[in-house]
């Protein structure tokens, strides 16, 4: 994968501001190049697919169905494929009916055409902080205003969730919706506890509040549980939004929303004004990947690769790290999120890592707010072991460095330098 | 092909006033039956594609680049990609460079994302009327005026686009652009005259106007003959939409748009967080498709087929139509555009129209402002030739007999009922 077609990094580096555009096709001309470790984009580990089975899946569909596979679908979304999706919730214990499910091209379709439907320009959607790029992004294209709520190792601060819906009422305000990534999120690698989920969906009641619950993470838990989905709780108050690109294949560009009816109906207009229907040739390999092939099996092999890999980037993180620098420990899926002491801004450090042959994204992506400068997001989805051995390295070295040049200009204790946070559990504030 | 999962038709169906979901669920579940001959739907004959190909496309792509192909991509889409889209627009003699294309979920994401792009609430644009349901959809969908210019033999009147540029500019307004598609127009079957592009283009330049110029059929042409192309005489003010749908197939979901540099990059960020990357495999499978496949011998295989349906459906007309109604003779693609005297209301008509077991799209979803309901599309491109003769015999005779009622009520004369128009060259106006 090379950087430069990297939807993460190239998407963070547009936002950067006063990045010019010759300057970011600089970065992606050094960052493409093979020896740079990639710690960036939030990428499934496609090789370990079984590319047979896939490859007998496509030939399999065209060869059997060939004319309705290439031909226009309907804009809700094959009901064949509707019912496989509904029995990947299922797999997951989230409630879920083919009727109430509109297929989009990946979950990002999903969180924006959820945001054309309810975003009046200036309305306040609250948001975890950090949280998913293309989440803000499909938030600040329908002219929202992002507040975000602070996170811990237990996902998202249910006082501060209360504290910023009470801001809200004294400005004669309400949110739109309240926008959370519950399981394993992207990026700070961390899952909301269950009695923080309960606690939100009673707030969710009590302010007449939708939540919008993005899911692409949930099946990829390391030990193999499953969380309660806030869909389970108050299921006419949730917009549920799942994905295949995790759990399959993003190639596929097949993810899905679970709506109430008369969101429902208005999602499937806004999306056939948007790009008429989904492709029914990859709806089809879906579906038949679903009812042909063991792929809850290849779930389990998707998830051993990436606690491997996520023990093995912890592990070279005690190792490498400045004493100073702190990370969260994920219990499933993708991504570390660590943060780096005054002093050091990791939107301005970009550069350099790429230069040491290492890339991450700063974390001034994940916020809509301008804050992050002190976080990055490294994601250990997509390297094999010993790249991430490599370029965890390449990352520590470039930290002490950084910090001693910080420390020859500061001082040893000024700006204050932060204890050490413990592996399990770390620190997500900035 | 289901009429239930028929795009055009449903987009239809949800545009008609005070027709509830439930009825249109009944009209559907009638007109899903195999019995009902539809002239609804815009769908390629997929049965004249070459499967055993496409099916070993598919499985060479998955085999030699798997990993790739059922990754993330960029959000420009691929280069080897927008290479052979450059290609396929030489072909018809558009000029188009890759670095100037952006890889689209096929034309509607295209005409959509340019309305985001553009139009701000309110803003008026200037399009053929009739024209395509779902070019109307990205306007609307962006809140724009649509004012529709009229039609004739010879496509779009260039003189009354005049007309309404004074307007506009009487009212010290501007259009933000005109939305055209020159060749074998959808619904109307009709091509823009060659002195007439070269007038639209003048005033383009005159007014300081932007073109959206869509595209799906002009290599459909029944004759292999292709036309000037707006692009070619005014690049820096033409926006530019192509489509893989009609000429390989709609199921890859894959179109462009070939713009200017600046609005290039914005659209390439609009659609990042409308759907973040279109899927590289259907990318694939259409690059593949286009390097290794007679991809020219197939649209002249497409062609054939749809110059013998155009040919059954007007003898047919000819053979079964009232002589009062009026029709246009496509010399290209798939439409043919039909008007019912007064006092026939074409949308009321399509209830019993179904239950007669035909099918076909009513004027007025080709229109935002209500007008077409003398009107109605039909589509010869999907059914085979012994079914398009039964379909317009099933008309025909309805519109006898619909005739006859006027008759009863108004008597000979009254509301006048006009001249039957030449075949070649029919009237297009309401």
């Amino acid at each position: 994968m090379r950087l430069d077609t990297d939807p993460y990094l190239a998407r963070y580096a547009a936002r950067v501001r006063g990045m010019s555009a010759s300057e970011i096709r600089a970065l992606f001309a050094v960052a493409s190049r093979p020896e740079v470790v990639s710690f960036a984009g939030g990428m499934p580990a496609t090789s370990a697919l079984d590319m047979e089975a896939v490859e007998q899946v496509a030939a399999q569909v065209i060869r059997d169905h060939g004319a309705t596979a290439l031909q226009y679908g309907g804009g809700q979304g094959r009901a064949e494929l509707r019912e496989q999706l509904a029995t990947v919730m299922h797999h997951e214990g989230i409630p879920g009916h083919a009727d109430d499910l509109v297929v989009t091209v990946g979950g990002q379709q999903a969180l924006e055409l959820v945001a054309r439907c309810f975003i009046d320009p200036g309305d306040v959607v609250l948001a975890e902080g950090p949280t998913y790029v293309g989440g803000i992004g499909a938030l600040v294209a329908n002219q929202a205003e992002v507040r975000h709520v602070p996170m811990d190792a237990d996902g998202m601060q249910i006082d501060a969730l209360e504290e910023a819906l009470a801001v809200l009422e004294r400005e004669g305000r309400q949110a739109k919706y309240v926008y959370t990534i519950p399981n394993h999120q992207n990026p700070a690698g961390v899952s909301m506890s269950v009695e923080r989920r309960h606690r939100l969906a009673a707030l969710a009641e009590t302010h007449d509040l939708m939540v919008l619950e993005d899911n692409p993470y949930g099946l990829l838990d390391f030990e193999g549980r499953t969380w309660p989905s806030l869909r389970s709780m108050i299921p006419e108050r949730v917009i549920y939004v799942g994905t295949m690109s995790k759990t399959f294949a993003p190639g596929v560009r097949t993810g899905w929303v679970a709506a109430p009816r008369p969101v429902r109906d208005k999602l499937v207009l806004l999306r056939e004004a948007a790009d008429l229907c989904p492709s029914n040739l990859t709806q089809m390999i879906v579906e038949t990947w679903l009812t042909t092939q063991p792929w809850r099996e290849q779930i389990k092999r998707f998830t051993n690769v990436y606690r491997e890999r996520s023990e093995v980037m912890l592990a070279a993180l005690d190792r490498a790290m400045p004493a100073e620098v702190a990370w969260t420990a994920p219990q499933g899926a993708f991504y570390v999120w660590l943060t780096v002491p005054p002093g050091i801004d990791t939107s301005d450090l970009l550069a350099k890592a790429i230069a040491s042959r290492v890339a991450y994204v700063p974390g001034r992506g994940f916020y809509g707010d301008g804050t992050g400068g002190d976080q990055m997001r490294l994601c250990f989805s997509y390297p094999p072991t010993e790249r991430i051995d490599e370029g965890v390295d390449r990352l520590g070295e470039l930290l002490h460095t950084e910090l001693e040049l910080v420390r020859a200009v500061f001082g040893d204790t000024t700006p204050p330098l932060r204890a050490r946070s413990s592996q399990r559990g770390g620190s997500v504030g900035g």
